[in-house]
């Protein structure tokens, strides 16, 4: 479990707070407010703030005075549009604020998404807890043989026991190393920012982190993608669950043109004129390399 | 007046229709909420949504579960230590959304501060209104002689009657062809998006804009300085009476450790230390250049 | 003729002092760098520096210790990887800087692309020339009765007259009053900051702008496709001949993949896998709005 | 040595190989390309290419045709006009790619500075070397007990004996370990993208890091700054020699006005005034807090 009994107090006392605003609300996105949702054994992602709803979009895109909204098919049509037509300031105008729980080696991924405002638990400062990663049995993965990137089989048995066994014993003493530099029997204790760097990726740290939706669904379309490492889709897609409530006009919108989409190149466009046509269209006489006619197939569902 | 009666009744609309919601709240700031303030002739800025509070800049840079407010004396203490070693990450947790109404050569000036979200009305898409900033006169300036790119003396009778009969008669002549251009008598309208480019840069136009606060207070600390062109800085001023009121504390930091303070150069500093120490110090044994020096006594309130 | 001889003659002498550098060297940029190209009637496009190559980019992909090429067919099929998986990163390895003029309306589009660095002459400093952006005949369009924000057919004969007449005589007007507010034949000259605002839109601006790689594709996505305006679309179709001389392995990879590529929607994709099988779709069977079946049928080619 | 025999024999191929450019060349930096300057035990920084120097600032702040240089006085003089008025795009037209070595924890505050491109090397794709930071016996230091952020006297004797075997001997068996997940001696291997979590944060990685003038001076200031954590100062020092040699008009600017200079508040400006005037200022006099006044004295040099 996540959070102490005094972290829950806390999340439950803010969510018996309500307050009077001017603002727009979104009431999908309040009922998930500041509740802390599960991601891999110790993580958790929560909102803990955010501004504006569908209709701020489209206000924002109207340059409106008042709400900017007209109906609510008057405003599916223009999100739609906008989303088809590459606009994205309109939907830089949504904001969302996360409190987020992941290991280390997630964090590092995660930082790549360079437009987006982060404040991380401060090592130098503060002592991390003793929570590391350990995957769960239908995670643990041998590397693929075709994907040099990617996973293979699950690993089983044997094979998994060795592997979990390291893993949770190098970690453990890596912790008691750190607690033992930091906090000597006697003597005096290491610096922080020294000790932490004895703690193995896996280790669990924690930010607030702030996105504009235009973002966050760039980050999403990268990482709630099958190709993304499985511990970071874990939080995009506790994060889809999210989107999905707060802005629904816009996540549909998001889900039919990019997440369910696909980029054709001038040669998969050219092959597919062809095939329509009812010509037989092969590898060959596609003008494409193996691993880019693989993945076309793909796209056309005939793998 | 900048505002239409539909449009002030739609402002008024939004400013009676309170809901609630669990996230954090600004009261001086929710007091400002769609409220258009006027600023040079036409134009005015007005608040459309906002995030955050004093309070949630401590609690992201404690990355705390709950509100992450000790006390009040607690977080002004935060607050003025984040502000006086240069964090930025916390403040970048607070967000405006402004609608604004500027001339062209004001949204030129604004929109060099790039890390920002903004949606402009379109002319390509859309008439603009016609509206034109003319200086008050106690705003119309003669070159300054000194500075290159400032203002001196107020032009004053016939000097001033002249000019603001060429800016006004340019600007009416110029909308009259725009229209012309648009709406013949008889045959075909041009296109918006090349008849828009007769009109002069003194013509207003519209945007949302949002920023987070620490870039808003880059922004504030530049456009709102003496030395920034007087437009900008009408813009500017109004916005630093709205943040006052909506993170306080954080207002009282900025205007301590930024807007009411000075950077020293290692010649400057070398010098107050001599100073103190008693020793009168000239432009000639200062190190400094003449300019320098100058802006080193007015820095001393020695001008 | 946008370039004095003085001017002419600076850019000749700096084509004439070829220096020894250890850096990459892209000898299809060299040949391009300091020659003013000219877009419009009177603006210009000139590279006046850059960074990096094809093979800088497999470099970075790489993180290599030497140049990392391991011969050019290997260079290529990197880079195509690269481009047809979303990497971006690689691609920001390679800058470039340019000097462009360019009338102020096409700047304040342009400058909207926000991750770039820009310094513009400045008319707050500076005296602004007296050139301003006038359509040859043949983009002298009329509104569009179709695309709201589109041109529709040439406009001729007396319409177009009517409205060059008019674009022709205000920005003359606009500059002879610019001249006499900024130095009167008695008394004192207006300040320039504010004299500048009599002037139009389509008066000629200048500024060095500089963009990595990425950013710069990304630009020309949007700016060099049909649906841009036509004369940042000038400007773009400028960059896009010095892009593909520049790094040809990656212009062919972003022609390939992105500029004659097409997005597909869920809906689209799975009108293609029928389509592909043999059925017959129609815009009812499709799932689609009238407006998405449209660019549908346009991707298709079966307009 | 961080180097391999084949990796210093390609780096001196790439320095025996001059090519001839247009561009603008600085000579202080092309002594410096691509040699691997050691930081740490086993990291380096290496300048991998560059864009512009000094003349190339004042090119752009004039949005000049040719070079942009007048003299050297003069663009000494521009250049430290700017610096002192925090212009900070001409600063950005200046670009610097580098090669670093890096340990995970350093890597982590690096990466806080977005205003940068990165390439990482991959461990999802590749294995990372046995390489890893243990600090030298004079930076292994106790915590501090009165700044909670840093280093207090360093650790000698035993105390630092028993934290160094802690830090070797857990990086060997933690390293051990990945190789034996990754690479079994029966059965398949662990995925590379999870075995890499095993890793403690002292593990070095590497990356291609680029950045413009201004940024990285930015960077410099928090970085190369006394209260910088002494492992990321360390490579901020390296670069610091670089960019004094590369651009030293600027480097010379940068350090009379940032790092050789203060920052003083509304109170501490009032101060030095009523400290010059001849008045006894004392903290309760100042209305400072202590900590805010122990800073002021500092500043003084009256520690």
């Amino acid at each position: 479990m996540p959070l102490s009994p005094e972290q829950e107090a806390e999340i439950t006392e803010q969510r018996n707070a309500p307050q009077q605003t001017l603002r727009a609300v979104s009431d999908g996105m309040e009922a998930h407010l500041y509740t802390a949702y599960p991601v891999l054994d110790h993580g958790f992602i929560r909102v803990v703030d955010y501004m504006g709803d569908d209709a701020a979009i489209c206000q924002a895109a109207r340059v409106s005075y008042g709400k900017g909204t007209k109906s609510v098919q008057n405003d599916e049509g223009l999100i739609r549009y906008l989303m088809r037509h590459w606009h994205s300031t309109p939907f830089e105008m949504c904001e969302i604020k996360l409190h987020v729980k992941l290991p280390i080696f997630v964090a590092r991924q995660w930082i790549r998404h360079r437009t987006a405002n982060v404040n991380e638990y401060s090592a130098r400062y503060s002592i991390l807890d003793r929570e590391f990663y350990v995957p769960a049995p239908e995670h643990l993965a041998a590397q693929s043989e075709t994907n040099n990137q990617g996973r293979g089989a699950v690993l089983e048995g044997a094979e998994a026991a060795r592997v979990l066994d390291m893993l949770r014993a190098d970690a453990d003493r890596a912790y008691d190393h750190y607690e033992a530099m930091l906090s000597p029997e006697e003597g005096r204790g290491l610096a922080r920012e020294i000790a932490r760097m004895n703690l193995p990726a896996n280790v669990y740290t924690q930010w607030y982190w702030k996105a504009d939706l235009h973002n966050l669904m760039h980050f999403l379309r990268l990482r709630a993608d099958p190709h993304a490492q499985y511990e970071i889709r874990a939080y995009a897609e506790a994060m889809c669950a999210i989107v999905a409530d707060w802005v629904p006009l816009s996540w549909q919108a998001f889900s039919d043109y990019r997440l369910g989409g696909a980029a054709l190149s001038a040669a998969g466009l050219d092959c597919v004129r062809r095939m329509i046509a009812g010509e037989t269209v092969t590898q060959e006489s596609s003008g494409m390399s193996a691993g880019e006619w693989r993945e076309f197939q793909a796209v056309l569902g005939q793998e």
